[in-house]
């Protein structure tokens, strides 16, 4: 009998001997982090809702509750009741049986309705049919992301139950090591912005920590290949751990499946369909551009095939030693502060991940407040002296102003955006503008990614800001939803009908103008001295955005219906510029973020920022909070215990 | 043909349009850091004295002239031809022939006889026989290490031969890495003295310096295990290069070849032997006091057998990208400052190893003067900000005195000392003492391995100081040799012996009193009034040396024939403590070495020396001489470019 096997036997005796004599227990099995029960009297296990929570924190683990085959009623009859007991408020699209592990998948418009109070609509279907009943969302927007993600799941299940079994034996392995220490090295993103990544590493366990790309520098990718990463064998990683989808830390996800990885990632839900959405056009925008992308779209699918989602506040194993939580960060969707808690007690490292402090209308502002930590590995992105950016407000009010004089000059008003994120805020602030008569009502065009992104945001409102999930939850209140909102999926001949029509407002990517139907909207409307080009997001050095904000105005396009076709347009459209709207806390949040942490940290490792911006936050942080700071290199490594 | 094959072909059409079209050029093979050119001319090769200088300049390689077996002087006429060209007075005790190289080991009394004024008498053999003459010393005092070491490499020659050859072959591979960047990692000796050990890795190469265990505390291990050290295997070290033969710095290199390690050990010849010496006693002790030692003897063999010599200043391909140079570190025999020239002029990091910055008897102090070095990473034993030492005059002074008050009352001295370096420090006090009559002429006994460690000692007189060595090269003058040093090998009878006899000086082993010899002569002189203890050297704390110093009195000891029989004395000899003979600078001298380097070091990182040494010596660095210092934990990575 191996050890796990053992502790499992043991496991079940426990349980056993704490639930009442009458309930059987068949098997006890490792999913990934939880631990499965299954019974014959899963009925009788529902009966008494505080069972399964006390259960949990006497083994002090994740648990959940599944029939034996032999006890499941029969599909059919079991869909005929469970539609019965779910309200048809509820708006139930899908059920789906599976029945190897006796779980039912529903699918439905008001998830929340599924659930009921506290759980107890779940708890009355169990009761009734025996099945475990597992909820998502409709899509109130269709999301081909979400519905690829979701058949792509259902058809690997079998192989995904493996993974997960695999994963939970190495989770809940015996402890090898006789001594304990806690070590960080830096493979990425030290004194830059980009490819972040990081190696948290303890006598017994090996943790990734995001792998992404550097954008403008695709030869600089994080430092996989040094001994303390994958120099050793991916197959010595225990766990990949994703903060959020931006490609700045998520692009290289993919390729380490390439190099042999065949471990878990943990992300929240969100993070992982959007990582598919950006890897997935990385690759397409590489070939595009005639680079040889480092992976394939089939590391894309095991990079989703491995992915274990985590939700907020869930403190989960991820290794023998390691306890891993995330918090909210404010920054994207599903973007996390991530947590971990090391050596039961022993030390506690946390990492910012990319943040905003303050709330958005998208996003609540970034948790910081934890039962314990140490070490805080803090993004400086906005750190030096003079980051300070304008208030939203402020900005806002400079927007609206902008749109007006166009407005009334009977021209348009091009913004270039980032697909995820700031798309989401503008279509917000837009929204509200119109509702209140702050603007006039007129068309607001989606191009590019941008409305995909937005049917993901609307599949996740648990990770909005409260006010805009509980508008969400009602369809006539969906902002997302506003009839303003179009969809460009008409290609040339719609962006053409849009650029002959009356004023109105384009969104469209890519956020610097590198590429992206942007260009093709530079083409339609460059020329138009009454419509304005509006910028909202940061222009990196050696983007055409940059270098109309510095003055350009000969602009090479192409004609996207023959690219060998190429010509040069005057701009003649207004440019303004309205900051204010960034992802990123500008250095008065990164400083409020830290100075108001509770408990304080007793050292921040200053990255995700460049040279002068780490320095100079490091310094502030040391000179007016008198923390142990470190501006560190990337490649350097820092023991903690 | 792989990519060594080819550079070995390069090599040899390019040596063979350097040199003279009558010599032939037959083969050309790596050995180590040594490249072997196979002639058929080695006679002609040999006339032009400057040939293979100019050779070596060129192609940037230490270079071996070898005949090609087929020209070679049958063993029997080529001895009596050798034994024709070699003075008389050269003491040659035995030529040895090696067949499959065309070497011909010659060992004699006086090996520069043998090789002549710059190598001109070593010609003349090569030009009259073809043969490779090779010179070895004949220890002026029998040393069973060194003639065990000469014999197991003999006979082990041809796997020898091999390692060589493979050892050449990874040094000069093709460089792989498109990057390059320098790092190392403490593995132990931090903040603390004891089990010294680094890695210094770039993109293509990793390297282990020292590997030693910590005496007083067994289980705290150099950290092997971690992924920049073994556990990525083994098999990823390119090298090892060791200090000095103490066992904080050599005692777990024979683990290495247990842990699978097949490569160099790049070490000086003494500490070769001496290593050899004192991991057989690290071994024997441990049985002795019944632990499992790490590793058994075969491993000890395996060391030496993969160890490649360099002497001092000898600059040495170690791998594609590092070069690496020792200088005397004046600290013990064959102590090395071990210089890191990576990347073609990357970067330079110096490990001072051990030192001692002023001369002693025995040695000269340590060389600080090197063609570059960026960063120095420093050895802190004395570097606590009251650590200076008494004046070696004023100690040897002190030692006199007491010397002759303790034979105005007709009693003897007992001296507990290391058996590597002190020792011989002091025989050298003692012998000039009585040469000058500054103390009478009277026995000094030597027990332990102080005769064994002092026959190496005299194997190797390059190794020691200027006029030590001039005098061990005439017989006559030898100290060493001196009529009064008795070795002790006849055991307890012999120590009744000299116990019940007159007044004389004991020397004996271990130094701080923890077992060995000392315990038997405490019982011998213990409860003797007249007699006296005298304390040469650092005694650490939980070691009877320092109980004694600290007023101890009732000492308990053991018959040496009958271990059961334990007993009590009563302490009645006087208790004398003489410092100022350490083999480490003292804060004076630490301050010295890095104040008067050249070029002086942009970083420093001090080690090797308790939490306040190192803290002490890295701020004084840093306000003194405004140097970037650091006083790193063990389990940290610098990186350096
Ligand atoms: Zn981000
Ligand atoms: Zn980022
Ligand atoms: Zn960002
Ligand atoms: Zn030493
Ligand atoms: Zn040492």
């Amino acid at each position: 009998m191996s050890q796990v096997e053992k502790q499992l036997a043991d496991t079940k005796a426990q349980i056993e001997s704490e639930i009442p004599d009458d309930i059987s227990v068949t098997d006890v099995k490792y999913e990934g982090p939880e631990l499965v029960i299954y019974t014959r009297h899963p009925k009788e296990f529902a009966q008494d809702g505080d069972l399964v929570r006390r259960l949990a924190s006497k083994l002090r683990k994740r648990i959940t509750v599944r029939p034996h085959p032999d006890v499941l009623s029969k599909p059919k009859e079991a869909r005929a009741k469970i539609e019965d007991i779910i309200p048809d408020d509820a708006g139930v699209a899908d059920l789906d049986f599976h029945e190897d592990t006796g779980e039912v998948v529903i699918e439905a418009e008001k998830p929340g309705m599924v659930i009921g109070r506290r759980g107890s609509t779940l708890r009355e279907i169990t009761q009734e049919v025996g099945w475990t009943p597992e909820v998502v969302r409709t899509p109130p927007i269709e999301s081909s992301t979400v519905s690829n993600v979701r058949n792509f799941l259902k058809q690997e299940r079998e192989e995904r139950r493996d993974i997960l079994e695999r994963v939970g034996r190495t989770i809940h392995r015996e402890e090898m090591a006789d001594e304990q220490w806690v070590r960080i090295t830096t493979l990425g993103c030290c004194r830059e912005v980009g490819r972040a990544s990081f190696i948290l590493n303890t006598a017994e366990t090996r943790i990734l920590i995001d792998c992404g790309d550097k954008p403008g520098a695709e030869g600089e990718v994080p430092y996989l290949q040094v001994p303390e990463a994958l120099g050793a064998g991916a197959q010595n990683l225990d766990a990949v751990v994703l903060t959020h989808a931006h490609l700045d830390h998520s692009a290289l996800i993919p390729l380490l499946f390439k190099y042999g990885y065949d471990g878990p990632i943990y992300c929240t839900e969100p993070t992982r369909d959007l990582m598919g959405l950006l890897t997935l056009d990385y690759l397409d925008v590489a070939s595009k551009e005639g680079r040889t992308p480092p992976y394939e779209s089939a590391q894309v699918r095991e990079a989703i095939k491995h992915t274990i989602p985590l939700e907020y506040g869930d403190v989960t194993d991820i290794a023998p030693d390691v306890k891993l939580t995330f918090h909210n960060a404010g920054h994207i969707l599903g973007s996390a502060v991530s947590h971990f808690h090391i050596g039961d007690g022993l030390y506690n490292v946390c990492f910012s991940g990319d943040i905003h402090y303050d709330d958005t209308r998208l996003f609540n502002g970034a948790v910081n407040d934890f039962p314990r930590v140490e070490t805080l590995v803090m993004e400086s992105t906005y750190g030096g002296r003079n980051d300070y950016q304008t208030d939203q407000e402020d900005s806002e009010r400079k927007l609206i102003e902008v749109i007006n004089e166009t407005y009334e000059n009977d021209g348009k008003v091009l913004i270039p955006a980032f697909a995820v994120g700031r798309s989401q805020e503008i279509m917000m602030v837009l929204e509200e503008a119109m509702r209140t008569d702050k603007i006039p009502e007129m068309p607001v065009h989606l191009d590019g990614m941008i409305w995909e992104a937005t049917a993901i945001h609307t599949t996740y409102p648990e990770y909005l800001r409260d006010e805009l999930r509980d508008r969400i939850f009602h369809e006539d209140e969906n902002p997302f939803l506003a009839d303003q909102f179009n969809h460009i999926d008409g290609g040339e001949d719609e962006r053409q009908e849009v650029a002959d029509g009356g004023p109105c407002i384009v969104l469209s990517t890519s956020g610097m103008m590198t590429g992206g139907p942007i260009m093709s909207w530079l083409r339609h409307l460059g020329t138009e001295e009454n419509s304005t080009l509006t910028f909202v997001g940061y222009q990196a050095q050696g983007t055409l955005g940059r270098r109309i904000q510095n003055g350009w105005d000969e602009i090479p396009v192409q004609d996207p219906r023959d690219r060998s076709r190429k010509s040069t347009i005057s701009l003649r459209m207004g440019v303004e510029v309205v900051d204010g709207f960034s992802g990123h806390a500008d250095r008065q949040g990164l400083e409020n973020f830290v100075k108001t942490m509770n408990p304080r940290p007793e050292k921040v490792l200053c990255v995700h920022g460049d040279e002068r911006s780490v320095q100079d936050f490091s310094s502030a942080l040391y000179h007016d909070y008198n923390m142990r700071t470190f501006a560190p290199k990337n490649l350097e490594t820092f023991r903690f215990k």
